[in-house]
């Protein structure tokens, strides 16, 4: 298995799973713009098989997991990593379970038996997560792909806990470093006092609308790469400030994405610096059951 | 102003409004056709300027207007309809006033001031709209464009109360007449009544949760094309079929679509004819207040 962050195997990856992965659009709106005050370019991630971008890295973990004759694939997952690793094992035809924290959405968890993936239920904590989750794989003799800290997901471009944070700075920074990678972030998870002054957030879960990126640690293979790209670009935003960015996308885009995906454009909408006159926004997922609201 | 509804004049509506409107993508969902069991295409007008399909209509109608030197444009709508002439009046330079019904979604008012219409409100009855509006277009002098039955509407491919499908019937049936029209309903209307027997809809109103098509009167220009090319092709929906179609639409395209526009997609749902292998769902308009849920 690959061992290595890098362009070649970033590139390798996209190559790998090109067949079975969408070209996701690019939207805009004229409305947005005038409101921003510069030109707004959106990702449509959340339009990705299952529903997010995860199921990138995913693809690209299942394939080279096939390759080395692996029994099956297990990850812990609240839900977008879980329906795309199950996704991703049923095209290469390997079995996977997924180890779920009780409050998790339930649509997340329906996406994930479709998908015929085995759901285990722990307790809503990273160290029942990571126990439950370390157990069942020796049991079963699965591979494991970690959802936060996973060279082959990186290099598919993909997972929360700084991965696709690191995924992406690592390969603009790499091939356009002209143009800045910058990390939104709820307030409380402080990334600047990581990078900067390498202290780790307290909490170990954040209290935020945007579930994707409930998890405060960092992994360490993502550390050193968004310490080197964006430690003078990390914007940090308040809970309505998500909120709002999440109501304008839902009226103007129409596309209904999940809280996480908001995230990025509320630091476009109330942080963006003077001299950005462009922005490429990731809607990185839209999984979210029917009955949600913003409140 | 033309007085014809002919393929020519579409085609010329087409070519006058083309530089303004967008050309909407098609989306499709691997899960949708697996649950249909044909496969279905979704025509994303949702994302066609001002957030519905009117757009189409509105410009060519404003257009027109403007080229009769008309003094400003009116007209009566609970939304898509008023939000669309009031932009495309903004984008020729005319002014431009919306009579409202009072019980108007909220998300739809808004957007008709955002382009700078002036919003008029009136009683939830189409007497009073139609009255109010007929009032107003007299003391301003403004040409009216009526969202139920106007030739430069249809010709653009345009509106509620029959227009848009008669648009699409008579195109589609000049064209390409080996693909069938269907015609979604909400079951209160009866269209297969007044199309086989020439008996109109007994409620002024219908009580449904697709709020675009409440209207429940056909209009004359509209009657003897839907008759021509859909009477045998009229299906009848319920709500509940709606709702289970808004929520696999939400669910599945992660488009946050209005309920009129689940309409024809619940009909492809559960009354697909067995000889039908592939559909093309129009998503009409993406419309729809925040707060809005499914119940």
């Amino acid at each position: 298995m690959t061992t290595e962050i890098s362009v070649e195997e970033m590139e390798a990856a996209r190559n790998r799973t090109s067949s079975l992965i969408h070209n996701t659009p690019i939207m805009k709106s004229e409305k947005i713009d005038d409101k921003v005050g510069a030109k707004v370019l959106f990702k449509c991630e959340h339009l990705q098989k299952t529903g997010s971008f995860k199921a990138r890295g995913a693809l690209n973990s299942a394939i080279l997991a096939k390759e080395q004759n692996a029994k099956g694939v297990i990850a812990h997952s609240s839900g977008n990593h879980g329906q795309a690793l199950a996704w991703a094992a049923q095209k290469v035809g390997l079995p996977c379970t997924i180890v779920v924290p009780k409050n998790a959405p339930n649509s997340k968890v329906e996406g994930m038996k479709e998908y015929n993936a085995d759901v285990v239920f722990c307790e809503p904590t990273m160290s029942s997560r990571e126990s439950t989750c370390a157990e069942m794989a020796e049991k079963l003799g699965y591979y494991y792909v970690d959802p936060h800290n996973c060279v082959t997901m990186i290099n598919g471009h993909a997972i929360g806990g700084g991965g696709f944070a690191a995924s992406v700075a690592f390969l603009i920074g790499n091939l356009r470093p002209d143009i800045e990678v910058y990390l939104v972030e709820p307030e409380e998870k402080n990334l600047a006092n990581l990078l900067e002054n390498g202290i780790q957030c307290a909490s170990e879960t954040l209290n935020t609308i945007a579930d994707g990126v409930r998890v405060a640690h960092v992994g360490s293979l993502c550390e050193p790469i968004l310490k080197k790209y964006c430690t003078r670009t990390v914007v940090s935003v308040k809970e309505e400030e998500i909120r709002d960015a999440l109501k304008l996308i839902w009226t103007r885009t129409k596309q209904r994405i999940e809280p996480t995906a908001a995230l990025a454009f509320a630091g476009v909408l109330y942080h963006k610096p003077d001299h950005v006159k462009k922005a490429l926004v990731i809607l990185c997922g839209g999984n979210v059951d029917t009955d949600y609201v913003i409140n």
